[in-house]
């Protein structure tokens, strides 16, 4: 059985091709997948592919941190969407078969800084 | 010498404990935290101690993951802010002497759902 970090690798580099096929045979038929920044479920692995294949945009990712420690990993990716850099960063839990049952994914947006730090920080 | 999972683990409860000498001892001297929502970057362990003791509010973590693979760490932690819980999400990477080098940090903030999902989701 493969682990859940070349499970999770797979997840990527199945989404980056547009493999539909091979990146629905990496879920769980009952994935959960929780974008909680928005309070948004999707249940189920046909209407999670499908998310995945109507997300909207030009977008490639790459792969900037893997980490995986027994069934849980999570990644750091770069979305470039229309030209436009965004990271996501994503937490999995596979389940006894070495599917992905459970995803929660952020997507952090740009913020201004407050001012009581002023004084420890530099921008770039 | 303690696995990179250990010295983050140490890391937030020296952090949740405000043991801050324990705390700067499992950073690097050039740490840099890199709060890439901001463009902000503190480099050093001074400063980098300052701004967690500085940090306003009271406050109080707990961990929901943490998942490491060699030199990198990731966590997925829960704040209580004055009563107000919040998401920070970390990824570590850890030097040769097994001290903390590099952070980046994220907080993942609410946001309105886009529509085009809409047939897809349900809301909780």
């Amino acid at each position: 059985m493969r682990t859940s970090a070349e499970v999770v690798a797979a997840y990527w580099a199945t989404a980056q091709g547009r493999d539909w096929v091979a990146f629905g045979a990496l879920l769980a038929d009952d994935i959960v997948y929780d974008l909680s920044q928005t309070r948004e479920l999707i249940r189920g692995r046909d209407k999670y592919v499908r998310f995945n294949q109507e997300f909207p945009g030009d977008w490639a990712l790459t792969i900037i941190r893997l980490v995986a420690t027994g069934a849980h990993v999570a990644t750091w990716t770069s979305f470039t969407v229309d030209g436009t850099e965004a990271p996501g960063l994503c937490f999995f839990d596979l389940d006894s078969a070495g599917r992905i049952a459970h995803i929660t994914d952020f997507w952090p947006e740009r913020y201004e800084p407050p001012t009581w730090r002023k004084h420890l920080v530099e921008r770039y």
